[in-house]
């Protein structure tokens, strides 16, 4: 099964493994998603969701996409989402990762098994070399060495996934923005300092060391491409085997047309 | 002697030690500070400068602000100027930091000795310690801690000198873009994400491991604290001994009546 949160990840993931069921929370799925969804449920109607899997025999389950904490106006209790959320409490201020964390235990107190993207739609998952039709040159290999080489230094800190590196220079970093405002302040920042900058760059996402992909996996899609071409970069690294193109082929065909390098770092 | 490129902190550190030679430079030194110097000269009218440092007996220097590379319309080169100019285009394009080398490098190769701010006006450099009347409590000097942690693991990679910590989460890192466009977005990312975020935080600046502090010392100001308190923070943790307060005493009580703890790491 799916539980399907915020954004489009949960689509593109039905859409490659149309085998899951998928469990849609109201309010939070994207609709064209809920529209084919098995059931709907509120966050907070844990034991109707539970029966309703249950019933469906659903034993492993893949959680994905954006979970921001509801309004409470828009949350709907039962009993066991009201023990639940009881729990989730006090992770709620400390970052996505101690919230999905304690949700995916909570899960699987509850007998669930909880996967991975890379185990229910393998198709997504970036493998290593060259992946679209652009080769990256030697230069642009340095600068993928060097942004991997960052964002090993910053995951030791649990700190985001992408970097922008051009020439050598680092001209971005990701913490909790998120890559796609990271793209955009490059993009700005170059437009400001034409001579300060060199021409063409990098971005690179990767996992944090130990990160729980699980709950996360660095992702890049069509946006991501968009943005990186509008900050003037030539090549897009994804750590292989942990980063997901979504969706694969509509990802890559854009960064074959838009002249940029795809590698699995 | 300074050089004065432009921006706010020659201006301060003129007050500071009045004993300095002001050599402005056309176009870039701020008006208040162009109309103290000694003289003003266009940035390639090198002959031209270095004789009138001469003149006056000007035997150490210190270079200080923003250097863009100014419009070649703005530009009037004398023989030397041409000369500098030819050695720092190829620089030009690789960072702030590397135009600034080539620059002291050249000034040392005419006979002038090249210092630091900390040598020629001492009472900006932050001490260790607690500097402002605000202590720092346990948590908040954890999070200093961190913040010190982060920027010393990207110093190795010659990445900017700020990062914003709270409660031990990292909520934004500084590249190229500058100290006040990291508070600004980390207060955009705050008041869109009232949950993922915890109150208060730290704003540490560190100068580069091996960083020549004659180039470019971490610095905060009034606008600092300002976008500190902005960004929810509750303290700023500077480099002691390599960070700057400019100007001193506006800068520690604006941090006191904002309640924003300050201090030398």
């Amino acid at each position: 099964g799916l539980i399907a949160a915020g954004g489009a990840l949960p689509s593109i993931v039905a859409a490659e493994a149309p085998h899951l069921l998928v469990s849609a929370i109201a309010g939070i799925t994207e609709p064209s998603l809920a529209a084919l969804a098995a059931h709907s449920f509120s966050l907070g109607e844990w034991d109707a969701r539970k029966s309703a899997l249950r019933a469906a025999g659903v034993r492993d389950l893949v959680v994905l996409g954006y979970l921001r904490r509801p309004s409470s106006s828009q949350l709907t209790f039962d009993a066991g989402g009201a023990q639940i959320f009881s729990r989730l409490a006090p992770k709620m201020m400390a970052g996505d990762d101690q919230i999905l964390t304690a949700l995916i235990e909570a899960l699987e107190d509850e007998g669930f098994g909880v996967r991975s993207v890379a185990d229910v739609a393998p198709n997504l998952v970036a493998r290593a070399g060259q992946i679209g039709a652009i080769p990256a040159s030697p230069p642009v290999m340095d600068d993928l060495q060097r942004g991997m080489a960052v964002a090993r230094a910053l995951g030791a800190f649990d700190v985001g996934q992408a970097c922008i590196v051009s020439g050598g220079l680092v001209l971005g970093l990701e913490a909790q923005e998120g890559t796609d405002a990271v793209l955009s302040r490059v993009a700005k920042w170059r437009s400001e300092h034409p001579d300060g900058s060199r021409p063409g760059g990098v971005l690179v996402k990767m996992a944090r060391p130990g990160q729980d992909l699980r709950l996360d996996m660095p992702v890049i899609g069509p946006q991501t491409v968009r943005g990186a071409q509008g900050a003037g970069l030539t090549a897009i690294g994804l750590e292989a085997g942990k980063g997901l193109l979504a969706p694969p082929n509509d990802t890559r065909a854009l960064a074959d047309s838009c002249g940029l390098a795809l590698l699995g770092l």
